[in-house]
Parts: structure tokens; sequence; C-alpha cells
């Protein structure tokens, strides 16, 4: 088990942001602004103390945020880091009660270290813990849909400071209206959803997972020559292949990035090929019209020599790399979760096999 | 000058569903359903207090409502009726204030009726004016709009009581904003929009309309053989052709219904042929390449024999029709209102001329 931080700072923030890109499977938007931002936030104001929900009152509301829409666009469309307040605040009116702290809506790219730069700006604290424990491409992909918690009031935020609110007892209905006006504001922006009390969101939360992710990019820092072994010892790494990128496919359209890359086996896997189809985030891989891993397990495309993971929008002609495969959070692994994040609910006929039923790790 | 009522009963219901196609200028969507709404209504609650903003405190929260989208697809996608109270209940959440009369956004079609039953089933009074004198297709295009007057918070909600609020200081922006979400929930939607307290409002305001707007259809109904001239010695009614529709092509998207229609000169007009272009609302009427009329003035395709407005859904081959024009108030007629909703907001590159400089009345 990973020992759970208190607080987070430079050092932490880096690390953090290497262990999102792990996370992400692909998706969750470059980390690197938010990284930027992060830094010059805990810069002015002091490291960001990290809490559990048992450190608020149960009735503290708690809100998780982060961006939404395509990472593509966030690379060159970026939030102007105040976006904490700004959801804080609508939250506030809205719900006539303050805001206690926030958390990260997934543990991927970009939104596992923007939230901590919107917490210091706002001067809350951050709760360690998030809805995926990954990322997801859609807003009813968070572990509270599982329990029928509502989506609303859901706030979207662009960097003009424009406020939307969107309040439906259907989190399918808050997915696709946060997505159009996304669409509309450009392709991306920020969001918060799923406000909950400290006590409600115990149930669906993924408890520890901010610290976790720092405790990842750290090992990886820490490995020396062989971080793709660190990274099995911390987390447990399925390796699906180590090649080169032949081919990718990028379409930004509807507040999404779908597309695919194919992967040239190298070295072992020398004469294979492997494709990776993504929503956002890598959603199958494919090898002779196969399955050899999918949704909800994480498959991220980690570079061959660094082990740190590339989110989809990087994805280039000739990059080195490893297609590893981690355990999906055993949420998404029951029957609902399945039906909500498994291989049918992106449009894929196929039954979803856990990963270590199917390949071994590294060791 | 027209004597204010202070309260609509049944008849004054159908008069002012009369009345509102009239000044709709071809579009506001067809009253039917809001005149069953209303009457519907005030057979529970009794007649609804029609007020002057000098019968509230000048703090009063007014709201402006009406139902925006494309005008084509009201008809088939229609409010529950207690759109008027979710409205009421998201800007009280919103604002921290009772709201204390609605108003209609504009005068015309279903927005000059429906308001009136949203008012009934909520106990509230009606203010008696709007922020048109008319029908226009884009919320922009409100008299507030001229005193740089927020559209904001603007409030969305559907027959599902889903509920949108968008906040941003560019009116422009909400426009698009809620345009994009009124598409996504199928091409229309309720609204309430500029909630301004009774002092604010005396300024933009449009007073009178709705008594006005009962009053047309009184004298249309009471006319007898000649509602055209009755019509003309109430409101002044400009005609440029008396003929047959010959042909209508009409395209709903993006929440607007958009086309033209051409008429065909028939009696003293024999051998002319003019056509309107629409966005909701009749937009110009041209002959020859040359435009005879253009917004801000009020252009309206009235039956030939009843005078009863025809809004632009309801077109139809054969029709017997008259081209009627009434001049729009003043406000439009300013620099600022004709930059707003002048025949270049439209993109039509036309001076505006207005329709007494052109055309003569009836008499």
């Amino acid at each position: 088990m990973t020992s759970a931080l208190d607080r987070l700072d430079e050092q932490d923030l880096l690390d953090l942001s290497v262990g999102c890109t792990v996370l992400a499977g692909g998706g969750g938007g470059d980390p690197r602004i938010g990284v930027l931002m992060a830094l010059g936030a805990i810069r002015r104001t002091g490291p960001v103390p990290l809490v559990a929900l048992d450190d608020l009152d149960p009735d503290d509301l708690v809100i998780p945020a982060g961006m939404i829409g395509a990472p593509t666009v966030m690379v060159e469309k970026i939030p102007h880091g105040r976006e904490g307040d700004v959801i804080r605040a609508a939250y506030e009116a809205r719900l006539g009660r303050p805001v206690a702290a926030l958390m990260p809506m997934e543990m991927g790219g970009i939104n596992g270290v923007l939230p901590v730069a919107w917490a210091a700006i706002a001067g809350l604290p951050l709760v360690d813990g998030d809805l995926m424990g990954r990322a997801f491409p859609e807003l009813q992909m968070c572990t509270p849909h599982l329990y029928d918690i509502p989506v609303s009031p859901l706030v979207v935020v662009d960097e003009r400071s424009q406020v939307m609110t969107f309040e439906t007892m259907d989190n399918i209905w808050g997915e696709r209206l946060a997505r159009n006006a996304v669409s509309r504001l450009g392709g991306c922006a920020c969001a918060g959803l799923y406000p909950m009390d400290a006590r409600t969101a115990a149930t669906p939360m993924l408890a520890g997972t901010v610290s976790r992710a720092v405790h990842i990019g750290r090992t990886i820092r820490q490995a020396g020559d062989d971080p793709f072994r660190a990274l099995d010892d911390t987390v447990g790494l399925y390796p699906l292949l180590t090649g080169k990128v032949l081919d990718v496919d990028r379409r930004t359209a509807g507040g999404f990035v779908r597309g695919s890359a194919v992967i040239e086996g190298t070295e072992k896997d020398a004469g294979r090929l492997v494709r990776l189809e993504f929503q956002n985030e890598n959603l199958v891989a494919m090898e002779d019209g196969e399955a050899l891993a999918t949704v909800p397990d994480i498959i991220t495309l980690l570079d061959r020599h660094t082990a740190h993971g590339i989110v989809t929008e990087h994805i280039r002609y000739g990059q080195r790399v490893v297609i590893g495969v981690f355990r999906a959070p055993d949420q998404w692994r029951s029957e609902r979760g399945l039906a909500t994040v498994g291989p049918r609910a992106f449009g894929y006929d196929i039954d979803y096999v856990p990963v270590e039923d199917r390949h071994a790790r590294v060791g």
C-alpha cells in the first residue's frame, strides 16, 4: 500500500504529473500546463493540504472538478487558473452553503494536477481521491453514477469566466448537455460535477489516488535502469507489446478526440501489429481482429525508455513505446461498472476479460 | 391610444392570440397551444392580473420569459405548462429573492400568450409590456440589450424540467450558448432572460403592448367586412401586395427556421412577384431585386379574408394573403437599434428605409 501524503510540494507535483500520465490510459489531457499552474500557485500559497474524507465534517461540501472536452484542444485553449474559484462561487450561490474542499474528478493527465492549482488559488484543501481511478471520456463514467448520485448541479466554466449550470435528474443528459456546451465553447472547458457532502462521497470515491499517483511518479523517477519493473512492483504492469508507432489517426469533433494508433512490434515482439482505438482514452488494443485488452482496464502507451505515459494527443510516428495495461479499480469491474465503462458502453461487441486472466506481469 | 387592461379573461386571450399573429412578423410560434394552455389555466385560477411597472415596487424582480428556438418545432414539441414555475424557482435560487411578476419577452405568436398561462399557474401577475414590441429570432434582439442590460442569468428549461443557467457578460454569447443548448434539446425550449427590477425595466420595456395586442385582435373580430381598414385605423397598416402563395421553402436547423416564400400578386397586383425571406420572422420583402420593406419594420403575411397573421411555419401553397407592414417601435429605429435588428444585423447589405417613407397606408 501507498502511504497517504498530507500535502503536495513541488517535487510531489512533478511526480504526480508523471503518475497521472501512467494512470490516464492515454486521456485526461497533457498535464504540462496544469503542472506549471500548480507549481506557480503553490510557490505563492505554499503546499496544498491533501485531506482524507475522514478529516472533513460529514456534512462538508466537496466538489470534484476538472477539464472536460477534447485533450487535443486543451493544449492550446488553456484555463486562466481561477476556475476553481469560479466553480466554487457558482456552487455556493446555487446550493447556499460553503465549499469545503475540491477533489480531482479523474486521476489522469491534466486532471490530476489542475485541481491542485485550483485548490491552492481558492485556498481550499484537496481531497486525496477521485471518481475514476484513471481517466474516462464521459461524465456519467464517474463512480457516483453507479450509486445513482446525480451529476447535477453540473457547472461548466470557460476561460472568459462564463458560467453554465446544468440541472437534470438524468446523468446521461448531464453529459449530453455539458458536452454540447463544451463543443460550442471551442472543444474544452472546466467543470465541477457530482457535488457531494463528505458522507455521501465516501461510498463512491476512490480513496488515496492522489497519493498513489505521486508514488507512481516517484517510483519511476527513482527506478534507475528498469522503470518498468519498478512500475510493476508498485501497481502491477501487464505489458502487451514493445514496439514503435507506425501510424496515428486523430479527429477532434463533438468535444472528443477519436482515432487509432498502430504499433509495430520490435525486439522480442518483431512481426506483430497492435492497434489502439481511442475516444480521449485508449479503449481497446486489437491484434489480428482480437482484443488483447479493453476498458475498463487502463491501457497506456508508455515511453520505451522513461516509462512515462504518452497521452493520445502526443502520439507520434516513430515513438518507441511499450503498451502497458493496469488493472481497473474494482468498482468498474462490477456488473453496473462494466455496463457504464465496459467495451459495450463504447460500442464494442466484446466481452470484458480482466487483464490478469489474459496476460502476465513484467516479472 | 389603447386603454390598458387590468386583467385578461377568456375573450381577451383569444383576441390577444390574434393580435400576436399580426404583430409577430411571421415568427414567435403558432399561438394555438399557448392559448389552449392559457385558457385551461385561467379557467382554474381566474383571470390573470395585468400590471404596469408602476404598480410594482421599484425593487420588485420581473422575469421576461418565452419559448425560444424554431417555431416549426414548437408545434410538435410542446411545453408542459409549468415552465413558469420552474423558471421562477431557478431565478429565486440563483438570485436569492422572490420573483414578483412575469413579462412576455416578445409580443408575437405563442410568446404573447404562453406567459399568461405561466403567470396563472405560478400565481404571478403579468406585466403589460414586452422587450420587442413584435417578435425577433435572437436573444440579444431585446430592448434591454440597447442599454447594456445583461441577458444573464439566462435560464433555459425543457419539458423534462431540465434547467440550464447561463451567466455571461456578453449578450451575444448568451444567445450563442442558449441557442446551442436549445438545438441539443431538439430545437426549442423555454427561457427566462434579462431579469430586471421594475426600476431597471422601465427604460427598455415597451409598455402596454399586451393591451395593444388584445385591442388589435378585438378590432379585427369586430371589424365586419373590412378588417384591413380597421387594422389600419388601429395600428397603421402599410399593405405591400395582395396575392397568393406560389412557393415556400423552409429549413429547420441550428435552433431556427430559415427560408423564403414567394407571393404572386392577384387582383390589382396581378403580374407582380414578391419574395419574403425569413429567419423565424420575416426579414425582408423583395421585388425585382429591390427591398420593399425590411426589419425592424414588422412584415406580416395576413390572411386575405380574416386579416389574421400567418406564422412562417403555416405558410402554404395557394393561401390568399396580403403582405402587411407595420411600423417598428421607435427604439428599434435608433442607430443602436438598427445595428441590432436592422437589415445588416441579418446579413443584408441594405439600408433601412422606414416603411412610411416608401409606402402608403390602406386609407
